[in-house]
């Protein structure tokens, strides 16, 4: 039992799912459409077949996306650099592709412009320096993951259980995970802490990626409904919910996956504390506040049972993607440079991280 | 399009959508499990059919269980009176046949009982006698429901949107529905309002069959994720939500379906009304409140994808198949015999629906 529970930490702290896996001449993506039933590595050589990876949500989850198009633009560089003296219009031109892949991934952008500027240096070294500043996207967002994990896990001394919204965890980010991460890192140093888990619908990211991911580094995880969450905070289960973010605006209010509003107010009816989970590289400082926000509807379909999907329907859905949780129901926003506790009781709300 | 609107409302007063359909030598019994995308009915003749039929839901929901029953004894008595000297022996096998069929409906020993008392009257009357008894549960159940329809619907005037939560419709009882039952008489009433239903997870009753019987009705309506309640409740499209009820304590706090506690949580924190529909038959008089109601968890592998369960899996799934909401989180319960209005501030609580 102690010989296995040394191997489980150790297998945490590693944290064994990979979205991605660098080979030094390609990519390999894992499919994460087809998990949990699934696990297989999709390897991609060029840029375009990268885009495709996106495109198609073999990748997903903002962080991850813009590491993969960072691999994908080094794999352009190697198929052009030594084969034509215009090798740099090839790669603007693979660039342009990736950044087609997602209209709406902000990390997919901003790795791209990262890349972008490698170009400009020495012919001679350009293999080298691309692949270097493609790893180290890699390698620091992985880093701000374990920062976060650290940082979170200090908040969590104590706790008998958490719960966790959609998945934030190593197959949605460089590795490691944000919420996840913390998550990770929490049980890494309190093994007995009740790890619960959102399905997460209409995607059901909870069901098909958290669970398996955790159960992949021997953490135990318990699926709950996203409509039961309230009857567990009841239960007393639980003391923490831990999510992640898309976006964060310049007061702390905070756009996630749907159902994360509804477990922040209902966090709050029942004493249990909220924390969010993201790099600094989410905070929109140009949003004053929540309200700014556009929130994405999806189709109906995915909510519908097909035989509704039909012209004139009478049934329709309504899916949106995203919703806004104010800062007043926050209680920390874990960022890799710190935390904010209480964000919307600060004088200067998260404006303390605004610099390094 | 004056003419479309009358026949919708024809249409809506009558509800189409039927669980049960007695056809005086047979029960044709609708299979909900393959709902939305098959509409079938399974004839059955005898009393071991319909015992199967509950068994193995094809019908589900209380009231229609306990009307199932009833037939399933008129279909005992035609078959076995005119054979035997022994007949009364053979129906009361088959009444134990039909207790068996679920365990827990209370609803389904309500009618045997009533259905048992029948037996002893004269011989040669006791086809007719036995067959009026299944016919008036039937018709009661209908009444009730249209009463409370009515009820409810007085209390919707002016409400621009309301939001339902698993199956309380015709598919649930002898017809019409309670909950949603007030749904059909409020938009017979005021055909613009707006009605959304949560799609009710893991079964996904709202999803399959609340929307299906009410586009069948030719009422419109959006399905929305669970999680997505709050949103919608923030965005203030809706004024009411509408739930049916499993069993209320005396003091009116109420099991229903897992996610009506979190409804109710958030309705307080919106300003959204919350109102319960059920028969007075719901009420267990005996229960001081709701602490003392059970809650029965299901098999985790309602919520997990198949490759979880497995032995020695490190993930499992919390599946309460019902929660508590507090009477203070109640504005309305509607039953047959009246309404109670802030059911936790009144001095006498439900009382008042205790005596006819």
């Amino acid at each position: 039992m102690s010989f296995l529970h040394s191997q489980q930490l150790n297998i945490m702290t590693n944290s064994t799912a990979k979205a991605l896996i660098w080979t030094g001449k390609s990519l390999d993506v894992l499919d994460q459409r087809v998990l949990p039933e699934i696990t297989r590595y999709d390897n991609y050589n060029d840029a375009n077949g990268v885009a495709e990876a996106i495109k198609s949500m073999r990748v997903r989850g903002a962080p991850a996306i813009g590491i993969a198009a960072a691999y994908g633009v080094v794999l352009s560089v190697q198929a052009h650099f030594s084969n034509s003296t215009n090798w740099k219009e090839a790669v603007l031109a693979d660039i342009e592709t990736l950044a087609q892949s997602r209209p709406t991934a902000v990390n997919l952008f901003w790795a791209l412009d990262k890349m972008k500027a490698v170009l400009t240096q020495a012919d001679d070294t350009i293999v080298d320096a691309i692949t270097k500043c493609a790893v180290q996207i890699h390698a620091d967002d992985l880093a701000a993951n374990k920062k976060m994990g650290d940082l979170g896990a200090e908040l969590l001394v104590g706790a008998k259980g958490v719960l966790t919204h959609c998945n934030t965890g190593s197959l949605a980010t460089g590795g490691y995970g944000t919420a996840l991460g913390v998550i990770r890192s929490a049980v890494a140093q309190n093994p007995t802490l009740n790890v619960f888990a959102g399905e997460t619908r209409p995607w059901l990211q909870g069901a098909r990626l958290t669970v398996w991911e955790l159960s992949q580094d021997g953490i135990p995880a318990t699926l709950i409904a996203d409509s039961a969450a309230a009857w567990l905070m009841k239960s007393g289960k639980i003391d923490w919910i831990i999510v992640g973010a898309d976006r964060i605006a310049a007061n702390g209010d905070t756009a996630n996956k749907i159902g994360t509003y509804s477990l922040a107010t209902l966090a709050k009816q029942h004493g249990v504390k909220f924390m969010v989970v993201a790099p600094t590289s989410t905070i929109d400082w140009c949003l004053e506040n929540g309200d700014g926000i556009e929130i994405e509807c999806r189709e109906a379909r995915e909510l519908l049972p097909a035989c509704y999907d039909v012209p004139n329907s009478l049934v329709s859905a309504w899916n949106p993607v995203f919703d806004v949780t104010p800062a007043t129901l926050i209680d920390a926003i874990v960022t890799e440079k710190g935390v904010v506790l209480n964000p919307s009781q600060q004088s200067t709300g998260i404006a303390s991280l605004k610099n390094d």
